[in-house]
Protein backbone atom coordinates (compact mmCIF):
# COMPACT_ATOMS: atom_id res chain seq x y z
CA UNK A 1 0.00 0.00 0.00
CA UNK A 2 1.54 3.35 -1.39
CA UNK A 3 0.98 6.46 1.59
CA UNK A 4 -1.55 8.76 -0.58
CA UNK A 5 0.40 11.69 -2.01
CA UNK A 6 -1.11 14.17 0.54
CA UNK A 7 0.25 13.02 3.47
CA UNK A 8 3.37 12.62 2.11
CA UNK A 9 6.01 14.49 4.79
CA UNK A 10 9.23 15.70 3.70
CA UNK A 11 9.48 18.20 6.36
CA UNK A 12 12.53 16.15 8.47
CA UNK A 13 14.19 14.93 5.67
CA UNK A 14 17.76 16.02 5.06
CA UNK A 15 20.06 14.75 2.23
CA UNK A 16 23.46 14.70 2.44
CA UNK A 17 25.43 16.14 -0.87
CA UNK A 18 27.41 13.29 -0.97
CA UNK A 19 24.86 10.70 -0.82
CA UNK A 20 24.10 12.15 -4.29
CA UNK A 21 27.86 12.39 -4.94
CA UNK A 22 28.15 12.81 -8.96
CA UNK A 23 26.03 16.06 -8.38
CA UNK A 24 27.63 19.34 -8.09
CA UNK A 25 26.10 21.76 -5.11
CA UNK A 26 23.98 23.34 -7.49
CA UNK A 27 22.48 20.70 -9.42
CA UNK A 28 21.80 19.11 -5.88
CA UNK A 29 19.95 21.96 -4.69
CA UNK A 30 18.22 22.21 -7.87
CA UNK A 31 16.89 18.57 -7.69
CA UNK A 32 15.94 18.30 -4.14
CA UNK A 33 14.03 21.36 -4.40
CA UNK A 34 12.39 20.18 -7.51
CA UNK A 35 11.43 17.16 -5.07
CA UNK A 36 10.11 18.99 -2.23
CA UNK A 37 13.47 18.31 0.08
CA UNK A 38 14.62 21.50 1.58
CA UNK A 39 16.90 19.96 3.92
CA UNK A 40 20.63 19.73 2.58
CA UNK A 41 23.78 19.14 4.02
CA UNK A 42 26.54 20.53 2.14
CA UNK A 43 30.18 18.68 1.82
CA UNK A 44 32.85 20.87 1.88
CA UNK A 45 34.86 19.83 -1.53
CA UNK A 46 31.49 20.89 -2.95
CA UNK A 47 32.50 24.99 -2.21
CA UNK A 48 35.99 24.43 -4.02
CA UNK A 49 34.27 25.05 -7.48
CA UNK A 50 32.09 27.96 -6.21
CA UNK A 51 32.57 30.72 -3.77
CA UNK A 52 30.71 31.02 -0.32
CA UNK A 53 28.81 33.41 -1.04
CA UNK A 54 27.18 32.07 -4.31
CA UNK A 55 26.93 28.57 -3.02
CA UNK A 56 25.07 30.89 -0.08
CA UNK A 57 22.72 32.61 -2.83
CA UNK A 58 21.88 28.98 -4.74
CA UNK A 59 20.81 27.75 -1.27
CA UNK A 60 18.70 30.93 -0.36
CA UNK A 61 17.37 31.38 -4.10
CA UNK A 62 15.73 27.83 -3.26
CA UNK A 63 14.62 27.76 0.13
CA UNK A 64 16.77 25.23 1.28
CA UNK A 65 16.99 24.82 4.84
CA UNK A 66 21.05 24.29 5.48
CA UNK A 67 21.47 21.36 8.18
CA UNK A 68 24.96 21.38 8.47
CA UNK A 69 28.53 22.00 7.27
CA UNK A 70 30.08 18.42 6.63
CA UNK A 71 33.46 17.84 7.64
CA UNK A 72 35.45 19.46 9.86
CA UNK A 73 37.76 17.68 12.36
CA UNK A 74 40.39 15.89 11.17
CA UNK A 75 42.55 17.08 14.35
CA UNK A 76 45.40 14.28 14.94
CA UNK A 77 48.69 13.56 13.20
CA UNK A 78 52.08 12.95 15.07
CA UNK A 79 53.34 15.90 13.06
CA UNK A 80 52.94 19.01 15.18
CA UNK A 81 52.32 21.00 11.07
CA UNK A 82 49.55 18.89 10.41
CA UNK A 83 47.84 19.29 13.29
CA UNK A 84 48.28 22.95 13.20
CA UNK A 85 47.11 23.10 9.16
CA UNK A 86 44.14 21.21 10.74
CA UNK A 87 42.74 23.85 12.96
CA UNK A 88 43.38 26.83 9.97
CA UNK A 89 41.32 24.42 8.40
CA UNK A 90 38.59 23.85 10.66
CA UNK A 91 38.31 27.84 11.16
CA UNK A 92 38.06 28.22 7.62
CA UNK A 93 35.37 25.42 7.57
CA UNK A 94 33.46 27.49 10.42
CA UNK A 95 33.90 30.58 8.41
CA UNK A 96 32.43 28.76 5.29
CA UNK A 97 29.38 27.30 7.39
CA UNK A 98 28.39 30.85 8.73
CA UNK A 99 28.55 32.07 5.02
CA UNK A 100 26.18 29.40 3.67
CA UNK A 101 23.94 29.99 7.13
CA UNK A 102 25.05 26.15 7.92
CA UNK A 103 24.41 25.87 11.88
CA UNK A 104 26.37 23.68 12.48
CA UNK A 105 29.73 22.01 11.41
CA UNK A 106 29.89 17.67 12.09
CA UNK A 107 33.01 16.52 12.85
CA UNK A 108 34.78 13.71 11.96
CA UNK A 109 37.50 13.80 14.77
CA UNK A 110 40.55 11.79 13.32
CA UNK A 111 42.69 9.27 14.30
CA UNK A 112 46.41 8.50 13.87
CA UNK A 113 47.99 4.95 13.39
CA UNK A 114 51.60 6.14 14.35
CA UNK A 115 50.34 6.75 17.64
CA UNK A 116 47.80 5.61 21.08
CA UNK A 117 44.01 6.35 20.42
CA UNK A 118 44.47 8.08 23.79
CA UNK A 119 46.88 10.41 22.43
CA UNK A 120 44.45 10.74 19.21
CA UNK A 121 42.01 11.99 21.76
CA UNK A 122 43.91 14.32 23.88
CA UNK A 123 44.77 16.12 20.25
CA UNK A 124 41.06 16.12 19.13
CA UNK A 125 40.39 17.50 22.49
CA UNK A 126 42.88 20.06 22.14
CA UNK A 127 41.93 20.98 18.91
CA UNK A 128 38.28 21.29 19.91
CA UNK A 129 39.24 23.96 21.98
CA UNK A 130 41.00 25.60 19.51
CA UNK A 131 38.48 26.17 17.21
CA UNK A 132 35.38 26.49 19.76
CA UNK A 133 36.02 30.39 20.47
CA UNK A 134 35.44 31.03 16.54
CA UNK A 135 32.88 28.75 16.46
CA UNK A 136 31.36 30.97 19.34
CA UNK A 137 31.59 34.34 17.48
CA UNK A 138 30.47 33.21 14.25
CA UNK A 139 27.83 31.22 16.18
CA UNK A 140 28.32 27.39 14.58
CA UNK A 141 27.79 24.51 16.77
CA UNK A 142 30.23 21.49 16.61
CA UNK A 143 29.01 18.44 16.63
CA UNK A 144 31.48 14.96 17.60
CA UNK A 145 30.47 12.52 15.16
CA UNK A 146 31.77 8.94 16.72
CA UNK A 147 32.74 6.51 13.99
CA UNK A 148 32.12 2.80 13.74
CA UNK A 149 35.34 0.90 15.55
CA UNK A 150 36.07 -0.05 11.85
CA UNK A 151 37.84 3.12 11.43
CA UNK A 152 39.34 3.43 14.93
CA UNK A 153 43.04 3.32 13.29
CA UNK A 154 42.78 6.49 10.67
CA UNK A 155 39.25 8.27 10.83
CA UNK A 156 37.96 8.77 14.39
CA UNK A 157 39.85 7.76 17.84
CA UNK A 158 35.91 8.48 19.04
CA UNK A 159 34.18 5.24 18.07
CA UNK A 160 31.21 5.22 20.68
CA UNK A 161 28.46 7.84 21.76
CA UNK A 162 29.44 7.21 24.99
CA UNK A 163 33.32 8.61 24.65
CA UNK A 164 31.70 11.52 22.56
CA UNK A 165 29.23 12.26 25.72
CA UNK A 166 31.81 12.07 27.65
CA UNK A 167 33.79 15.07 25.58
CA UNK A 168 31.23 16.89 24.84
CA UNK A 169 30.54 16.74 28.96
CA UNK A 170 34.00 17.90 29.63
CA UNK A 171 34.19 20.94 27.27
CA UNK A 172 31.39 22.01 28.54
CA UNK A 173 30.25 24.52 25.68
CA UNK A 174 26.32 25.15 24.67
CA UNK A 175 28.27 25.25 21.11
CA UNK A 176 29.79 21.42 21.38
CA UNK A 177 27.38 18.36 20.67
CA UNK A 178 26.91 14.93 19.40
CA UNK A 179 25.69 13.66 15.79
CA UNK A 180 24.64 10.24 15.69
CA UNK A 181 24.77 7.67 12.62
CA UNK A 182 23.24 4.99 13.28
CA UNK A 183 25.89 3.32 10.70
CA UNK A 184 28.22 3.89 13.11
CA UNK A 185 26.57 2.80 16.32
CA UNK A 186 23.72 0.67 15.55
CA UNK A 187 25.36 -2.34 17.21
CA UNK A 188 26.19 -0.15 20.43
CA UNK A 189 24.75 -2.50 23.31
CA UNK A 190 24.63 1.12 25.23
CA UNK A 191 23.28 3.09 22.62
CA UNK A 192 19.58 4.03 24.19
CA UNK A 193 21.31 4.47 27.28
CA UNK A 194 23.62 7.00 25.89
CA UNK A 195 20.77 8.77 23.74
CA UNK A 196 19.05 9.25 26.77
CA UNK A 197 22.36 11.29 28.08
CA UNK A 198 23.00 12.80 25.48
CA UNK A 199 19.04 14.32 25.13
CA UNK A 200 19.49 15.24 28.89
CA UNK A 201 22.94 16.96 27.86
CA UNK A 202 21.05 19.08 25.25
CA UNK A 203 23.64 17.91 23.11
CA UNK A 204 21.74 16.06 20.03
CA UNK A 205 22.85 18.17 17.19
CA UNK A 206 22.47 16.28 14.53
CA UNK A 207 21.24 12.37 13.40
CA UNK A 208 22.30 10.70 10.50
CA UNK A 209 20.67 7.42 8.77
CA UNK A 210 21.65 5.28 6.12
CA UNK A 211 21.23 1.35 6.33
CA UNK A 212 24.47 -1.35 6.83
CA UNK A 213 24.20 -3.77 4.38
CA UNK A 214 24.89 -7.84 4.90
CA UNK A 215 27.38 -8.60 3.37
CA UNK A 216 29.29 -5.76 3.79
CA UNK A 217 30.96 -5.61 0.42
CA UNK A 218 33.26 -2.45 1.06
CA UNK A 219 34.35 -0.69 4.21
CA UNK A 220 33.71 2.62 2.61
CA UNK A 221 31.02 2.91 0.13
CA UNK A 222 28.93 0.23 0.62
CA UNK A 223 26.09 1.66 2.81
CA UNK A 224 22.61 0.49 2.24
CA UNK A 225 19.84 3.17 2.07
CA UNK A 226 17.26 2.74 4.52
CA UNK A 227 15.34 -0.31 4.24
CA UNK A 228 18.16 -2.56 2.49
CA UNK A 229 19.80 -3.81 5.23
CA UNK A 230 19.58 -5.28 9.56
CA UNK A 231 19.19 -1.65 11.34
CA UNK A 232 16.51 -1.20 13.17
CA UNK A 233 15.45 2.46 12.19
CA UNK A 234 12.17 2.73 13.84
CA UNK A 235 13.96 1.93 17.69
CA UNK A 236 16.86 4.45 17.19
CA UNK A 237 14.34 7.05 15.72
CA UNK A 238 12.30 6.36 18.92
CA UNK A 239 15.07 6.32 20.84
CA UNK A 240 16.00 9.54 19.80
CA UNK A 241 12.51 10.93 19.91
CA UNK A 242 12.18 10.12 23.40
CA UNK A 243 15.69 11.60 24.12
CA UNK A 244 13.93 15.46 22.49
CA UNK A 245 15.40 15.38 19.16
CA UNK A 246 12.85 17.19 16.90
CA UNK A 247 15.12 17.61 14.30
CA UNK A 248 16.04 16.22 10.45
CA UNK A 249 17.08 12.99 9.70
CA UNK A 250 19.42 13.32 7.44
CA UNK A 251 20.23 10.72 4.68
CA UNK A 252 24.13 10.16 4.52
CA UNK A 253 24.68 7.12 1.93
CA UNK A 254 28.15 6.75 0.31
CA UNK A 255 27.61 3.75 -1.75
CA UNK A 256 29.39 2.29 -4.91
CA UNK A 257 26.12 0.86 -5.85
CA UNK A 258 23.63 3.84 -5.58
CA UNK A 259 26.35 6.83 -6.97
CA UNK A 260 25.93 4.37 -10.65
CA UNK A 261 22.02 5.19 -10.77
CA UNK A 262 20.45 7.80 -12.57
CA UNK A 263 20.40 10.29 -9.87
CA UNK A 264 17.03 11.40 -10.45
CA UNK A 265 15.71 8.00 -9.78
CA UNK A 266 17.61 7.58 -7.09
CA UNK A 267 16.71 10.98 -5.63
CA UNK A 268 12.74 8.99 -6.00
CA UNK A 269 14.00 6.64 -4.30
CA UNK A 270 15.79 8.33 -1.63
CA UNK A 271 11.89 9.78 -0.34
CA UNK A 272 10.55 6.33 -1.04
CA UNK A 273 12.94 4.83 2.08
CA UNK A 274 12.77 7.83 3.99
CA UNK A 275 9.10 7.36 4.33
CA UNK A 276 9.05 3.75 4.70
CA UNK A 277 12.06 3.11 6.89
CA UNK A 278 13.44 5.50 8.63
CA UNK B 1 69.53 -6.35 16.87
CA UNK B 2 68.63 -9.71 16.59
CA UNK B 3 67.86 -11.40 19.82
CA UNK B 4 70.22 -14.75 20.00
CA UNK B 5 69.23 -17.73 19.35
CA UNK B 6 69.71 -19.55 22.67
CA UNK B 7 67.52 -17.05 24.72
CA UNK B 8 64.61 -17.30 22.11
CA UNK B 9 61.39 -18.64 24.09
CA UNK B 10 58.61 -19.92 22.14
CA UNK B 11 57.41 -21.67 25.41
CA UNK B 12 54.07 -19.69 24.80
CA UNK B 13 53.52 -19.54 20.90
CA UNK B 14 50.45 -21.32 19.72
CA UNK B 15 49.82 -20.91 16.13
CA UNK B 16 45.99 -21.15 14.45
CA UNK B 17 45.83 -23.69 12.00
CA UNK B 18 43.95 -21.02 9.53
CA UNK B 19 46.98 -19.20 10.30
CA UNK B 20 48.70 -21.57 7.48
CA UNK B 21 45.58 -22.08 5.55
CA UNK B 22 46.98 -23.85 2.23
CA UNK B 23 48.24 -26.49 5.34
CA UNK B 24 46.27 -29.58 5.97
CA UNK B 25 46.77 -30.45 9.78
CA UNK B 26 49.27 -32.85 9.39
CA UNK B 27 51.64 -30.22 7.52
CA UNK B 28 50.56 -27.99 10.21
CA UNK B 29 51.84 -30.19 12.84
CA UNK B 30 54.96 -31.24 10.86
CA UNK B 31 55.86 -27.98 10.59
CA UNK B 32 55.37 -26.47 13.90
CA UNK B 33 56.84 -29.25 15.13
CA UNK B 34 59.94 -28.74 13.16
CA UNK B 35 59.87 -25.26 13.97
CA UNK B 36 60.12 -25.56 17.50
CA UNK B 37 56.48 -24.49 18.10
CA UNK B 38 54.47 -26.61 20.33
CA UNK B 39 51.43 -24.78 21.11
CA UNK B 40 48.47 -25.28 18.15
CA UNK B 41 44.42 -24.37 17.68
CA UNK B 42 43.06 -26.99 15.54
CA UNK B 43 40.52 -25.10 12.96
CA UNK B 44 38.04 -27.86 12.75
CA UNK B 45 37.27 -28.23 8.85
CA UNK B 46 40.81 -29.76 9.40
CA UNK B 47 39.30 -32.71 10.68
CA UNK B 48 37.21 -33.52 7.90
CA UNK B 49 39.24 -35.50 6.20
CA UNK B 50 41.04 -37.58 8.80
CA UNK B 51 39.28 -39.18 11.62
CA UNK B 52 39.69 -37.25 15.12
CA UNK B 53 41.48 -40.61 16.65
CA UNK B 54 44.00 -40.07 13.76
CA UNK B 55 44.23 -36.37 14.18
CA UNK B 56 44.81 -37.24 17.93
CA UNK B 57 47.82 -39.63 16.82
CA UNK B 58 49.50 -36.81 14.84
CA UNK B 59 49.49 -34.38 17.29
CA UNK B 60 50.63 -37.13 20.17
CA UNK B 61 53.69 -38.03 17.97
CA UNK B 62 54.93 -34.80 17.34
CA UNK B 63 54.16 -33.95 21.29
CA UNK B 64 52.25 -30.68 20.41
CA UNK B 65 49.47 -28.86 22.72
CA UNK B 66 46.66 -28.83 21.67
CA UNK B 67 45.13 -25.07 22.70
CA UNK B 68 41.37 -24.53 21.30
CA UNK B 69 39.46 -25.98 18.79
CA UNK B 70 38.59 -23.51 16.80
CA UNK B 71 35.15 -22.90 16.69
CA UNK B 72 31.89 -24.01 17.40
CA UNK B 73 28.89 -20.84 18.23
CA UNK B 74 27.17 -19.79 15.63
CA UNK B 75 23.68 -20.65 17.66
CA UNK B 76 21.78 -18.05 16.38
CA UNK B 77 19.06 -17.86 13.58
CA UNK B 78 15.70 -16.79 12.77
CA UNK B 79 14.89 -20.47 11.90
CA UNK B 80 14.66 -23.10 14.50
CA UNK B 81 15.55 -25.49 12.88
CA UNK B 82 19.02 -24.01 11.97
CA UNK B 83 19.27 -23.21 15.72
CA UNK B 84 18.63 -27.12 16.04
CA UNK B 85 21.44 -28.22 14.19
CA UNK B 86 24.00 -25.60 15.62
CA UNK B 87 23.09 -27.67 18.64
CA UNK B 88 24.03 -30.72 17.08
CA UNK B 89 26.80 -29.01 15.56
CA UNK B 90 28.52 -27.91 18.70
CA UNK B 91 27.91 -31.29 20.57
CA UNK B 92 29.78 -32.56 17.82
CA UNK B 93 32.52 -30.29 18.22
CA UNK B 94 32.71 -30.71 22.02
CA UNK B 95 33.46 -34.37 21.42
CA UNK B 96 36.10 -34.00 18.68
CA UNK B 97 38.05 -31.57 21.36
CA UNK B 98 38.10 -34.20 23.88
CA UNK B 99 38.83 -36.75 21.56
CA UNK B 100 42.32 -34.50 19.90
CA UNK B 101 42.55 -33.74 23.71
CA UNK B 102 41.33 -29.86 23.37
CA UNK B 103 40.70 -28.60 27.19
CA UNK B 104 38.62 -25.78 25.17
CA UNK B 105 36.35 -24.80 22.11
CA UNK B 106 36.05 -21.56 20.70
CA UNK B 107 32.58 -20.10 20.51
CA UNK B 108 31.91 -17.24 17.79
CA UNK B 109 28.33 -16.91 19.25
CA UNK B 110 26.57 -16.01 15.56
CA UNK B 111 24.19 -12.96 14.69
CA UNK B 112 21.05 -13.21 12.02
CA UNK B 113 20.22 -9.63 10.38
CA UNK B 114 16.77 -11.33 10.06
CA UNK B 115 16.09 -10.23 13.89
CA UNK B 116 17.63 -7.87 16.68
CA UNK B 117 20.76 -8.12 18.29
CA UNK B 118 18.87 -8.60 21.54
CA UNK B 119 16.96 -12.19 20.39
CA UNK B 120 20.85 -13.41 19.10
CA UNK B 121 21.71 -12.80 22.42
CA UNK B 122 19.30 -14.62 23.85
CA UNK B 123 19.91 -17.63 20.97
CA UNK B 124 22.92 -17.81 22.34
CA UNK B 125 22.62 -17.76 26.05
CA UNK B 126 19.76 -20.70 25.07
CA UNK B 127 22.57 -22.23 23.24
CA UNK B 128 25.43 -22.31 25.64
CA UNK B 129 23.24 -23.67 28.43
CA UNK B 130 22.17 -26.40 26.10
CA UNK B 131 25.94 -27.67 25.30
CA UNK B 132 27.36 -26.76 28.50
CA UNK B 133 26.75 -29.92 30.16
CA UNK B 134 28.23 -32.18 27.75
CA UNK B 135 31.14 -29.76 28.05
CA UNK B 136 31.56 -30.34 31.63
CA UNK B 137 31.24 -33.60 31.21
CA UNK B 138 33.68 -33.99 28.20
CA UNK B 139 35.66 -31.70 30.54
CA UNK B 140 35.80 -29.06 28.04
CA UNK B 141 35.93 -25.17 28.30
CA UNK B 142 34.00 -23.34 26.42
CA UNK B 143 35.22 -19.92 25.62
CA UNK B 144 32.99 -16.66 24.12
CA UNK B 145 34.83 -15.27 21.71
CA UNK B 146 33.29 -11.22 21.15
CA UNK B 147 33.93 -10.22 17.72
CA UNK B 148 34.85 -6.71 16.09
CA UNK B 149 31.33 -4.58 15.79
CA UNK B 150 31.66 -4.97 11.97
CA UNK B 151 30.67 -8.36 11.86
CA UNK B 152 27.54 -7.91 14.38
CA UNK B 153 25.21 -8.06 11.50
CA UNK B 154 26.08 -11.61 10.70
CA UNK B 155 28.77 -13.29 12.83
CA UNK B 156 28.49 -12.26 16.20
CA UNK B 157 25.97 -10.18 18.32
CA UNK B 158 28.64 -9.96 21.18
CA UNK B 159 30.67 -7.43 19.95
CA UNK B 160 32.45 -6.16 23.51
CA UNK B 161 34.57 -7.90 26.12
CA UNK B 162 32.19 -6.29 28.19
CA UNK B 163 29.04 -8.64 26.88
CA UNK B 164 31.16 -11.51 26.79
CA UNK B 165 31.96 -10.69 30.72
CA UNK B 166 28.36 -10.01 31.39
CA UNK B 167 27.22 -13.34 29.66
CA UNK B 168 29.98 -15.78 31.38
CA UNK B 169 29.14 -13.95 34.25
CA UNK B 170 25.13 -14.55 34.18
CA UNK B 171 25.65 -18.37 32.83
CA UNK B 172 28.20 -19.17 36.15
CA UNK B 173 29.82 -22.16 35.09
CA UNK B 174 33.31 -22.57 35.59
CA UNK B 175 33.53 -24.16 32.24
CA UNK B 176 32.30 -21.09 30.56
CA UNK B 177 34.77 -18.18 30.35
CA UNK B 178 36.48 -15.43 27.13
CA UNK B 179 38.59 -15.49 24.64
CA UNK B 180 40.46 -12.04 23.74
CA UNK B 181 41.22 -11.14 20.16
CA UNK B 182 43.05 -8.10 20.00
CA UNK B 183 41.94 -7.93 16.87
CA UNK B 184 38.37 -7.66 17.64
CA UNK B 185 38.93 -5.35 20.67
CA UNK B 186 41.93 -3.36 20.53
CA UNK B 187 39.64 -0.22 19.83
CA UNK B 188 37.06 -0.33 22.92
CA UNK B 189 37.99 2.41 25.86
CA UNK B 190 36.92 -0.13 28.56
CA UNK B 191 39.39 -3.34 27.60
CA UNK B 192 41.80 -2.80 30.21
CA UNK B 193 39.18 -2.71 32.84
CA UNK B 194 37.21 -5.33 30.96
CA UNK B 195 40.27 -7.44 30.87
CA UNK B 196 40.88 -7.18 34.65
CA UNK B 197 36.95 -7.97 35.65
CA UNK B 198 37.20 -11.12 33.62
CA UNK B 199 40.64 -12.13 35.26
CA UNK B 200 38.94 -11.82 38.49
CA UNK B 201 35.83 -13.92 37.21
CA UNK B 202 39.14 -16.02 36.58
CA UNK B 203 37.13 -16.35 32.86
CA UNK B 204 40.32 -15.60 30.34
CA UNK B 205 40.99 -19.06 28.88
CA UNK B 206 42.48 -17.54 25.51
CA UNK B 207 44.41 -14.64 24.16
CA UNK B 208 44.61 -13.95 20.27
CA UNK B 209 46.72 -11.77 18.75
CA UNK B 210 47.52 -10.84 15.08
CA UNK B 211 47.64 -6.70 13.95
CA UNK B 212 45.43 -4.43 12.62
CA UNK B 213 46.39 -3.16 9.24
CA UNK B 214 46.23 0.57 8.19
CA UNK B 215 44.40 1.08 5.17
CA UNK B 216 42.16 -2.31 5.83
CA UNK B 217 41.80 -3.40 2.21
CA UNK B 218 39.43 -6.56 3.57
CA UNK B 219 36.86 -7.01 5.95
CA UNK B 220 37.45 -10.55 6.76
CA UNK B 221 41.21 -11.58 5.31
CA UNK B 222 43.53 -8.32 6.07
CA UNK B 223 44.71 -8.98 8.92
CA UNK B 224 48.25 -8.15 9.59
CA UNK B 225 50.94 -10.29 11.28
CA UNK B 226 52.60 -8.13 14.97
CA UNK B 227 54.12 -5.68 14.23
CA UNK B 228 52.44 -4.50 10.70
CA UNK B 229 49.72 -2.54 12.10
CA UNK B 230 48.19 -0.05 14.88
CA UNK B 231 47.83 -2.26 17.81
CA UNK B 232 50.03 -2.00 20.88
CA UNK B 233 50.35 -5.26 21.49
CA UNK B 234 52.63 -4.77 24.49
CA UNK B 235 50.41 -3.00 26.11
CA UNK B 236 47.52 -5.24 26.01
CA UNK B 237 49.45 -8.54 27.03
CA UNK B 238 50.78 -6.30 30.36
CA UNK B 239 47.09 -5.99 30.88
CA UNK B 240 46.09 -10.08 30.22
CA UNK B 241 49.57 -10.51 32.09
CA UNK B 242 48.25 -8.10 34.87
CA UNK B 243 44.98 -9.99 34.83
CA UNK B 244 46.63 -12.95 35.95
CA UNK B 245 46.78 -14.79 32.33
CA UNK B 246 49.57 -16.95 31.81
CA UNK B 247 48.43 -18.64 28.79
CA UNK B 248 49.62 -18.87 25.36
CA UNK B 249 49.81 -15.99 23.08
CA UNK B 250 47.88 -18.27 19.96
CA UNK B 251 48.48 -16.44 16.69
CA UNK B 252 45.29 -16.57 14.22
CA UNK B 253 46.23 -14.45 11.07
CA UNK B 254 43.28 -14.41 8.05
CA UNK B 255 45.31 -12.84 5.18
CA UNK B 256 45.11 -13.56 1.69
CA UNK B 257 48.42 -11.64 1.18
CA UNK B 258 50.70 -14.00 3.64
CA UNK B 259 48.45 -17.10 2.74
CA UNK B 260 49.89 -16.51 -1.11
CA UNK B 261 53.45 -16.72 0.59
CA UNK B 262 55.68 -19.95 0.85
CA UNK B 263 54.23 -21.30 4.38
CA UNK B 264 57.75 -22.34 5.61
CA UNK B 265 59.26 -18.88 4.98
CA UNK B 266 56.30 -17.48 6.64
CA UNK B 267 56.59 -19.74 9.17
CA UNK B 268 60.04 -18.19 9.66
CA UNK B 269 58.38 -14.26 10.02
CA UNK B 270 55.61 -15.57 12.29
CA UNK B 271 58.05 -16.98 15.02
CA UNK B 272 60.19 -13.71 14.45
CA UNK B 273 57.06 -11.40 14.82
CA UNK B 274 55.71 -13.27 17.81
CA UNK B 275 59.59 -12.61 19.99
CA UNK B 276 59.59 -9.10 18.36
CA UNK B 277 56.39 -7.87 18.74
CA UNK B 278 53.63 -9.77 20.78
Amino acid sequence: MRTPENIKDFSKLCIHTQTNRPWDLRRCVEEYHRAGVAGISVWRHLLEDITPREADRILKDHGMDVVSLVRGGFFTSVERARRELAIEDNLMAIEQAATIGAPLLVLVCGSDPGQSLEVSRDQIREGILKILPAAESEGVKLAIEPLHPMYAADRSAISTLSQANDMAEEINSVFLGVAVDVYHLWWDPLLQQEIGRCGEMGKLFAYHVCDWNVPLNDILNDRGLMGDGCIDLGQIRGWMEDAGFEGYREVEVFSDKYWAMDQVKYLDRIKRAYLEHS
